[in-house]
C-alpha cells in the first residue's frame, strides 16, 4: 500500500520509470519505496482508439486516505512520470480503502 | 469518462457493438461519443464456470454520478448490447468516482 | 455475487482450492455456492518484485454487506486458502456495492 495499477500503458517501457518514481511517491507519503506495488492490467481496448492500442492512460490508486494536498502531489508526480513515456491523456482516480475492510494476511488493519 | 471496463465478453465480439453502444450511452448522458472508453479485461476464470470460458459478463462502470434514472437507462442499454451477444447472465456495476480524487493530465477535476 | 477477483496468484495454482473456498465461503455466507465468482487478472508486475513475478497476493472481494464479523471469516478463510499455495503476502480488499448502483440483467437490484 499504497497500490497502483496501469491501464494503456506497456509494461516493459512502464518499468523503466517505477524506481525513480516509487522514490518521489515515498517521498511525499513519508514511507519506505517497500510500501509501493505496480502492476499494469492486461486489457483490449474496445471502443475509443485502436483496438488494442490504448487513447489514454488509466490509473487507479487503492490506498488510506492521506488527506488532499499528499494526494495532489500524488497525482503529479505519476502524471510527470507516465508523461515521460510519450502518453498524453492520463487519467488517475484514487480509491480510499476503509481499514476495516482491509485484511493482511488474513487480519484486519482496524478491527 | 464514462469509462466501462468488461470481464467475461470476448473482445472481438464486444467491439462490433460498441460504436452503436457508444451512440445511445451518449445520447443518455448528453455528451459526445468521444467520452467514453471500453476496456476488456483479460483475466481467467477459476471458479463458476468452465476455466477460461466464463460463466457470465461482468461490467464496471467508472463516472461521476448524474442520477438514478440515467443509471437504470444507462444500464438497460448497456445490458442489451451484451445480451446480443449470446450472453445470458450480466451485471452490472456503478462506481461513482469522487471529483476531488479524480485527476486529469495531473490536475483535480475538482480542486 | 460475491465476486472475488486475484491478482499474483497462478490461476492454475489457484483453481486446485476454489471448489473447497467455495463451499466454506457458502457456509459463512448461508448461501449457496452458485452464487461466488472467482477470477484471476492478468497483470504484469512493475514494481515490488521481478517483472512478472508478483511479489504478494491482492484480493478484491465485490459484495452487497454483511456485516464485520461475517467479512473477518471471509477474509480468514480466503487468507487461508490462498497460503497454502504457498505465498506469504496477502492483502483482501472489500468493496460494498450500493444496491441502487447494481443491475442484474438490466435491473435495479433495488429500484
Amino acid at each position: 500500500m499504497p497500490h497502483l495499477v496501469f491501464r494503456g500503458v506497456a509494461a516493459d517501457q512502464l518499468i523503466t520509470v517505477t524506481s525513480t518514481l516509487a522514490a518521489e511517491l515515498a517521498d511525499i507519503c513519508e514511507c519506505g519505496t517497500d510500501n509501493f506495488t505496480m502492476a499494469c492490467l492486461h486489457a483490449t481496448n474496445v471502443y475509443g482508439g485502436m483496438p488494442g492500442e490504448p487513447s489514454f492512460a488509466f490509473i487507479e490508486v487503492g490506498w488510506f486516505e492521506r488527506g488532499q494536498l499528499v494526494q495532489s502531489r500524488f497525482a503529479e508526480t505519476v502524471n510527470r512520470h507516465v508523461a515521460q513515456l510519450g502518453i498524453q491523456e492520463i487519467e488517475i482516480v484514487f480509491h480510499a480503502y476503509r481499514e476495516d475492510s482491509y485484511y493482511i494476511n488474513g487480519k484486519p488493519v482496524k478491527g
